[in-house]
Order: structure tokens, then sequence, then C-alpha cells
């Protein structure tokens, strides 16, 4: 079974959502974005590239009980919708405006809890809703629009829209990458441990430190201020805000998880508008949220098999009565994890061979490290290297006795996958796939995502987290350089960022044998030097040596990773919120780390996890046994044409508009 | 009594240095940046500005027991040191190559631990020193330096310094804030309270967010990995790192706090090679670390009334036998708290009346907001507005009712200090004061912190914290404002940054009432929302108000504060580390907030803090009652003429060379 990005806590809700009632928001919103009884998607403050493909959706509530009780639960259907533009001449009802014919009138019922209290006495209310929903329109004129649902005799509710102003194209490729779950923070502590400092000054740097350009991004969602990697990513990738657990679309209140209103991707755009190549990378299972992303639409991430049958057939083969356009047309690349999705049986769509469909449509399917080097540029080609995610880096490079006994083969036979791939394998033979399939100057867009920084960081493995970060920071090197080598690195956007933070960082240094030499919890604690205590990193030099040892040696795979992973001092680090948990402060060596468990009275401390270490009582509800996301906002790093545009401070969805502009995507008419 | 900046512990550390043995960094280290018997100050890996200048102190240890023991701890005296240029010619006996005296050997011993047991064991580590130091040179030629150390019969330390190519005078005028303390994930938590998100997008933004340049700088140690505010401080205005509670000075291992190796600040050299006028703001007590350090050189923060008799009369006023021909001369402006260094007795220099030494050179003197706003713009002005730090923004303007009661008058006449500044009004009348003391083109270099920021992180008040946050934004806003009224915007370069992190995020929102409703520790633990359950920022809108109400509404003091500080939905943030604590989540009314207490058995949680909260039991040693300083890299917003420079990554030190480029400082010969 892939493992979830979410906790369980956050998938429990989305099972009520599911079933029984919508609590898809804070449980004191009755359907995020929309604080009336007149709903519109896309909402105020939406922003659009012009010619950017998008659905409408109108929904109109009629609470039977609760503090918004109204007309007895009966809901009023006559209502109105119109669109105006630049604030001259009439509101145009919508089906002239877009002359489109007017669909029939939708209706259905859901319950949600009002709060907490509520949650428990199980008092939910019920709201009646109609709705219409207008698909795959566009907005080809640069402006501003003001769009005006009238519902229940005169209420109105108005949505801003702005189509941004086009611009030329600079970039011929864009390279994105995303480190999951990553924060400066984790970039401090990731150069402490792999960059040797001599009195202060680092002797080497992270690729990130040098990048040409720096910003930062707001990550919040668009109905609350903690994201998950599916909705960011559906920032990241369209400029639209949504909802937790969404990707590329705006979350309606109906039952059917693939009728929400969606909107074009970048990939799904470069691909209809240019025709150029498209690659998604990801050491993730690849139906996960992040390069889900990239092709499907639907508002609940956790339906891979769909979303894989989205990657190769378009949203349109999931629910053919709702016109749809565009999509991927099946992407020249794909790698990562996530081989369930692929091998015949529950994981996969209707239960077939999904590497068979694959190859039907012309891919090259490969499922190990040695395959994907002897593998040819010209085809399309499906990498899987594993069931669920893939290996960590640390477990790939140094402890590597943890990749036996895992049965996670991508062939499905049981055995180990022992030959896989990183990330930077993966990304640079993508982009020479990539640019093989480039036949003019269409150019390229690929997506390659570290996922298992946010994986790692959420079941409080900082280690195998920061191995992860090196190892995107390598992959970063190693692309420019290989980009420089095949000439194309005049050509290409280059951007590394993250999708939402976790509240992580480091605040002293650990004696580690002094912490598991003392006998009580509170002794243990004694073990942490802060301030001039914390000392120095004692990854950077040889096991045995001194922190002060001031030569500089190169760690596994190169300079670019620490010399060793546990020294006797090591860095403490702590969490914004965590679950029950035991700490050392010392290598997980058999991991990925279980930080807590299951009981009767909810989740504790694993007693198994650093069974030398000291208790720290968790701050989270009981429900959760991870660490969550958090709001900070995250670093954008770039180089390359179009790059200056990501300086400064931004919100997620601008990152979107930057990369489409550097493609020169927007059309106006 | 000053509120103390830094940990019980830390000080206990301290008070260990001064008294029985050395324990000046990790525990295992005999003396920072010394990693061989023979130590050179300054350091390997320093840079200079050209002419800036410096002492040079050389240390030989001869160990008596421990690891490093060498020949009995009897130090060989027979050491030599020469430098030589750009890798060309002999390498020049130091007393030659800067013309000279040879010094008198001075011989001293020190203790120190080996590691924790050592220390829990009592088994400390004698050392015999040997030492010359050398005072007031500079280097004038851009270029490389070797310089090396030959101690012990032929063992060597060799010191790499680098003396920077001087740039042409860019800017008029510097003003430089400081946020102590503050991180990126806390000006994010800062704007979800202060400033309206419709449906994802944020209607007001903070002024950083504005500022035309984005950068990141790294703010650890020499020699540890996480610093304190004497040490950052030293590095920002300096340009050299040095060690924790160091104000402009390299420590070496002599007992006294003021014979340790000097460099000349950005103060200094703006007076020496200019003659502009500078100003130093703080809502700190004066004499606290920030402010200190544009003008007091000693290794102990804690010497609070030698650093105020520096202010008024330079360094050499302290220690007369060491020649340091450089000084602030008076700044032209001091604002901040800290009476108890005024007031005459026992926290005052010689027990004197110190704003009589103030005013006898000519010093306007104020105590409250009244008089300084009365005051007039010609003389240089003292303003010292209560005993200890300032009151906290959240206090002087939304809980007035904790300014009562703490005697704090700045007169010392035992009444209360309500008539306090904030920092917009102090950096206001402060740029005023300067620009009508600058004369001819001389130009101001003004610094202002926000110093709370930092305090009320360690106590753990982030509701406190955040707002003193918020007032330096305003400030930096209000400040550009008034440059643009007087006509010098265009001519001053504006930096804001921190000097180091807290491990402080949100992720979460709390329904508190709820939480306070529940029963028991675990079951409160379950009115966190995270996710999508995190909701929307209850602050925004008036009291009573859902969240997605989108009316935008303007809070205290204007637009870019919160309209309400106690919603019943709050942010939940946690910290990378903490004491034992309790925790609701919800604003300490009656504050500052002290979160932990001592007990017979170490600190523990204050069971009068937050006592309808649940029990969150500490990481750290139970010797520390308050939070901590982290590791992560802080962010550095600058406008006006020089300040391109600060964009992208760099250390710390690069501050003060980007700031002294500006200003034109460095000057070859």
């Amino acid at each position: 079974m892939p493992a979830l990005t979410l906790s369980l806590r956050t998938y429990s809700i989305l099972v009520g959502l599911l079933g029984a009632g919508l609590v898809s928001a804070q449980t004191f919103q009755r359907l995020g974005a929309c604080p009336t009884l007149g709903c519109v998607f896309p909402p105020d403050q939406t922003d659009f590239l012009a010619g950017q493909l998008f659905d409408i959706r109108l929904e109109v509530h009629a609470p039977v009980n609760g503090s918004e009780a109204y007309n007895g639960g009966v809901v009023n259907e006559a209502f109105t919708f119109c669109i105006q533009r630049d604030g001259k001449g009439p509101c145009t009802d919508v089906t002239k405006f877009f002359k489109v014919p007017d669909p029939a009138l939708e209706k259905w019922s859901f319950n949600y809890y009002e709060d907490l209290f509520a949650k428990d006495a199980g008092q939910s209310t019920g709201v009646n809703v109609a709705s219409k929903a207008y698909r795959a329109l566009s907005l080809d004129k640069p402006g501003s629009y003001q769009a005006k649902l009238v519902y229940n005799k005169g209420a109105t509710t108005v949505a801003n829209w702005v189509v941004r102003q086009p611009t030329k194209r600079k970039a011929k490729n864009v390279l994105f990458f995303i480190g999951d779950g990553m924060t400066q923070p984790m970039i401090t502590a990731a150069r402490l441990i792999a960059h040797k400092s001599i009195n202060g000054k680092y002797q080497s740097l992270m690729q990130l430190d040098q990048m040409d350009n720096l910003g930062h991004q707001m990550t919040h969602s668009i109905d609350s201020f903690i994201t998950d990697s599916a909705n960011s990513a559906t920032a990241l990738y369209t400029g639209k805000k949504s909802t937790v657990n969404a990707l590329n679309v705006w979350v309606d209140s109906s039952k059917n998880s693939f009728d929400d209103p969606k909107v074009e991707t970048i990939a799904e755009l470069f691909r209809r508008r240019i025709g150029g190549a498209i690659g998604m990378v990801s050491t993730a299972f690849i139906a996960d949220a992040t390069p889900a992303a990239l092709c499907a639409h639907t508002r609940d991430r956790g339906q891979y098999a769909p979303i894989v049958a989205e990657f190769l057939n378009g949203a349109s083969f999931i629910n053919s009565t709702l016109a749809w356009p565009t999509s991927c047309q099946g992407p020249d690349v794909i790698f990562g994890g996530g081989a369930e999705q692929f091998i015949a049986g529950k994981g996969s769509p209707n239960g077939t061979d999904y590497y068979k469909a694959f190859a039907a449509k012309g891919y090259t399917v490969v499922n190990t490290a040695t395959q994907l080097k002897a593998a040819g540029n010209k085809a399309k080609t499906l990498g899987i290297f594993s069931i669920s995610n893939m290996a960590k880096w640390l477990d790939r490079n140094v402890l590597k006795s943890n990749l036996a006994g895992l049965k996670n083969s991508p062939t499905g036979d049981g055995t180990d996958a022992i030959d896989q791939p990183g990330l930077k394998d993966m990304t640079l033979k993508a982009i020479d796939i990539l640019q093989a399939r480039t036949k003019k100057q269409e150019g390229w867009f690929l997506m390659s995502e570290a996922a298992s920084i946010d994986k790692m960081m959420h079941v409080l493995d900082y280690d195998r987290a920061l191995g992860e970060l090196l190892e995107l920071d390598d992959t970063v090197r190693a692309s420019i350089a290989h980009l420089k080598k095949i000439g194309e690195y005049e050509n290409t956007l280059i951007v590394v960022t993250a999708d939402h933070g976790h509240g992580f960082d480091v605040f002293g240094g650990t004696d580690t044998k002094y912490l598991k030499e003392q006998t009580t919890d509170r002794k243990k604690r004694g073990a942490v030097g802060v301030y001039a205590q914390s000392g120095l990193s004692g990854y950077t030099v040889a096991p045995g040596s001194s922190p002060n040892n001031n030569t500089v040696i190169f760690g596994t795979e190169g300079p670019n990773f620490p010399v060793q992973w546990n020294p006797r001092y090591t860095y403490a680090a702590g969490f914004g919120a965590n679950p029950d948990r035991r700490e050392d402060y010392a290598l997980t060596e058999k991991g990925p780390r279980v930080p807590a468990v299951s009981s009767a009275d909810g989740v504790i401390a694993n007693p198994d996890d650093k069974p030398d270490g000291f208790s720290v009582p968790g701050t989270l509800a009981v429900e959760e046994s991870q660490g969550v996301h958090s709001l900070q906002d995250v670093s954008v790093f770039a180089n390359g044409p179009g790059s200056e545009a990501f300086r400064g401070v931004y919100n997620s969805v601008d990152i979107f508009f930057k990369i489409a502009d550097a493609l020169g995507l927007g059309k106006a008419k």
C-alpha cells in the first residue's frame, strides 16, 4: 500500500466527506470559499492566464437546520449568473457571454458539523443544494471581470476575476524542482551536516545557496491557512488556490469526486498550446499528489487508479459526460514508485495490467536503475521502480540492508526492489528523453520531485529527510552541469521550491553517548547543549575525528553529503508539533522511523522507537500518528531565462504565472 | 533588574567561565576557533575591510592533563608569528610587518571540562598559557594574507586572512533594522493575523513583503552552530564571527573580559572615516547585546555598566592601557530602556548618575514619549523610557492595564513607566535628529532594534512576539514614508534583518472554547485542527464575526495590526524546543507569559500559566526556563542605494561588508 502523505486524522475526515457528511474545511465552514448561501466557482479573487480552460460551478444552499437555516431547507431554484468585463457595459448572462447552452439543474444534499461540539454530539447540519455547471470555458481578453450570482430573491455573490496580460516567451525549457515539505530551516540544517565550516565560514555551499534568484512564496489554501501537497501543487501548476486534497479543481459540495469544476494545468497548457514534451519524476508513488497534479483532476487525491488512468488518457476518460478538451496526452516521461497502480490488481485502473496499457500506447517500460540507464531516449518512457514510495537516499547509499525484505519489486513478483535509481539518475535521464523528443523548438517541461523530504519529516525521521534534501540539491547541481553539457542551460528556466513546510528547526547539539547513559528522562534532556554548547557539526569529519578538525573531506556520493551520519555529537532538532514520541537525537539505523503507534487510548509513542531516549508527549490530537504541515513561507530559487521574476515575496499561485510567462503560454484574443 | 535574553543555563556556564574554569564553547572545546595548541586571533578565514582596526592575540597552550596533555603542562614560550601577503616574498615578523614593538609575554592558566561526563565527575582539565597581543592594527592593502604562528618547536597554526577590495560610496545614510530573533515563519504568522486574506489572496501585505530585495543570511557562531545576539550583532557590525556572549572581540582564554582582541565596528568606522551621525534605538534595555555591539568591546555582554560607559567614552575608557584609537564618540541618538544603568546605583558606571554624565557631554535627556516628542532635533539626545526592557506593543496598545504596578519609571522614583514611546516613535524622531545633525553630506547611520520579538519568543509568548514584529513592520513602513517626505529616501540604504531564529511555526488552528471545556489533556489536544481544519484567520475580523466574513477592516493602530487578539479560533504554534510548559493557544492577557518556574527538581511548567490548558513536557535541559535560539537562516530585506547587494544567500558577516561598501568605508592604501 502506498504510504499516505496526509495524517490519519485528515484521512478519517475525508472518509467522512465521502460518506456521511461534508467536513471539508474547518468544522465551522459549510463549504470552502463560499461564506454565503450562493457559491461561485471560480470564486472571488481568481486570476487566469489568457485562454486557460476552466469550469464554472454555481451552487445555491438551503440549510435545513443550524445557524444558517433558510426557508425550511427548500432551495430557491431561481438564480441567475452574469459576467461583466472591465466594469463596462451590461452584465451578460453566462450562456450569452460564453455562447454555451444552459445546463440542466442538478440537485443534491449534504451534511456537515458546525463545530467540534456539534461533532461530539453527532448533531449535523443538513444542506439542500441546487446547482449548475458550465464546462471547459476560457477568458481570452486580459482585464478584470465581475461575475455575479443573484439568488434567493436578490441576494448576490460577486466574484472578481482577473485575466493577466500575456508576455513573450523567454524560455524554451522549464525544469521545475519541488522539494516536498522543504523549508529554509531544513536547508540550513542540510548545509550544516553536508558542508564543512571552518571558523564560521563554509568551505563549500549548497547548490541552492548559489542560485541566481531568491524568492519566498506563501503556501496557504483557499479556505484554510495550512495546505496539503495536492492543493499546493494545484496552486503551483494552475495558478489557483483550492482546498486540501483537491487536484486542479475547486471543491464543490456534490458527492462525485470527479465532477468538481476543473482548471487547466501548466502541463496541459504546454501540450495544447505549444506541443512541447512533458515529464514527471518523483521519489514518491507516482499517483501521489505532487506528480498527480500535473495531469489529474479530482477533489480526492486518494483516487490513485483513476489518476494514473488520467495520466495516459486525460480527465475526459474518467468522466466522459463532462467536456474537457485538454490533457497531458500521456507525458513523455513518468518516473517514480507506485507499482501498485500498474500491476494488475485492486490498485490498478479497472484491475488491469497498466504497464501493458502504457506499452500499448508506445511507452518503453523500465523497472530498475539498470534498465533505465540502458533505455533509449526516443520513446515515451514509463519507469516504475518500486511498490509504494521509492527507497530513501540514506538507505540506498549508507544503510543498504534496509532495502532487503520489503518485497516491493515493481514487477509484483514479491522480490525486493534493490536496483532503484536516485532522483539524480531519474532527472538526468528524463532530460535526455525530453530533449530527444523535442524535434523543433517546442521545448520541454519537466517536474522533478524530492517527495520524501516531506514523507520523512512526517515520521520525524529528520536524518532521512535531510538526506533527501541533499539528494535534491545534488540533483539540481548535476542538472545544471548536464544542461550546460548538452547546450540547453541558456534556454532553460530552472525553478526549485517547495509546496509547504513542516515546523522543523535545529536548536542545539547532543552528546548522544551521554544521553544514552543517563537513567532518567530529565537527566537525558541535559545531553543537549544550546548556544555556545551546541558545538560544531560532527557530520563533516571522519568517524572518530573531532569536529574541530579543520580538514575538508568528502562524504558518500561526493562532496555534498555528510562524511558520517552517526557522530557522537549530533544536531538536536524539534518540531512545531508532533505526536507522542520518544527522542534520542540519534540516527534511526533501522528505518524509516515509526515514531508513534495506535492504542486503545489513541496514538501513543512507539515503545520500540528510540528505546534509550526520553519521552516527549505530543501536542497534536491523539488521532495523529505523524507530524503535520506548517504555515511558514517557503523559499524559491531560480536560474535561467525568466528567473528574475522569481525574486521577492509572492503567493504560491504566482509561480504558475511566472512559469507560464516564461513559456509564453498566455494567448490573448 | 534587566531581563536576561540568554537562558539561565547559558548564564550559569558563563559564571563558570568567570569563576572556576573555561567552558566557553561546547564542553569538548578547549577554546573556540583554536583546535590546536597554538591559537591565532583573528583566526583563519577572517575577512577585513581595508583599513579596519583590529587586535592580534596569540596563545600557546600546554594542557596539564586530559586528552591533549603536553610537556607536563609547561608552556614552550618560544613562538614566532609572521605575515605574508598574496603568497609573495618572505613571511615577515609581525613586529616588522606592522612596525610595532614586541609586547611583553603574558601568562595565565585556565580549566575546562572535556565533556559532560567530566563535568559531572568534576574532573577538569588545566591549561597553562603563554600569550602576546598586538593592538589597534590594520591591513590597508586589498588581497590575501597568510599569518603563521610557529610554536612548540615547529608546530604551525596558519590563519588565512582576506582584505576585500573597497568600493565607491553609494548611500548617504543607512537605516538598519534588526528584528531580534525574527524568522520567516514568524513573518508568515504575523501576516496571517494582521492582513485579511480572501479566498487565499491577501488584500494587503507586510511592508517586508514589499521590499525591493530579498536575501538570506547564515547566523551561526565561529565555534558553535547556534549563536546569541551579542555574537551575531558582532558579525553584522564588524564582519567577524565570534563566540556566544562576545561583543566585537574574539574570545581569548584570559580571565579579563576586557582584554580580548578587538575589532572595529561599522559605527566606529563611520565616525572615524566620515564623521557621520550615528544612532541606536532599541526596545530592550540599551546595554543589551544588539545596541551594545555598535560601540562596546568585551567578551562578556553582561558587563552592562562598562558598556554604557563605552557608549559615551569609547573602549579605551575601560582599559586605558590598551590602545584603541576609535570609538562611537557618543552616539548622536540613544533611545531605549535600561534606566538601571543611568540611575545612580549598583547598575550604573561606578555607581554614578549617568544621566548627568551624558548631560555633561551635551546630551538632551528625555524620559517619556511626551518629552521625546517635544525635544528639539539639534542636540545629541539620550532617551531612556523605562527600567529594564520597554513595554510590549500589545500591552502598550491593547492590554494597557499591564503597564501598571511595575514601578519601572526611568527616573527611578518608583512610579510606573506609563508614557513610553513605541519603536516607530523612537525611530522617526531618531531620523529627524540624525538628519539635523548631519551638516554636510556625511550622512547618518541608524540601528533600530525590535528587541522583544526575541524576548517574547524566549518566554513562548508568541502573541506578544508577533505584536513586536508587526510594530517593526509598521516602523519600516512609516520610516520609508518619512524619508520620502524629508527627501532622503533616495539617499538611504534600508536593511531589515534578524540576528538569529527561534524554532517557531504555526501548524494549525485552535477552537479555544472547545479546548477549555475538555477535561483531560488528551482531549484538549483534539481542539487543534490541522490542514483543512486549520481554518481561516480569526484575527482579521471583528469580535464575534466569522473568519469567513470577507469584509476588510482595520485593527488597533491602523491597517497593519490584528482587529482582535483573542478570537475563538486562534492559530496553534509550536517551538523546536521548549522547557516544560502548559499550553492553551490563547492570548496571555496578564502578560508577558512566564511558562516555567524553578523547583527542587529543576525547571517545571508554571502551574499558574494557562491553567485551563494541557501539559507539554519540554525537550530542553531541566535547567532551562525559556525557549532557545535556533539554526535557521534568517531573511534580509533591503531598499535603496546598494540594496541589490543584499539579494541571495550569504553569511551574516557579509552584511557588514555590504553596508560598509554602500557607505564607501573601505579605504585601500
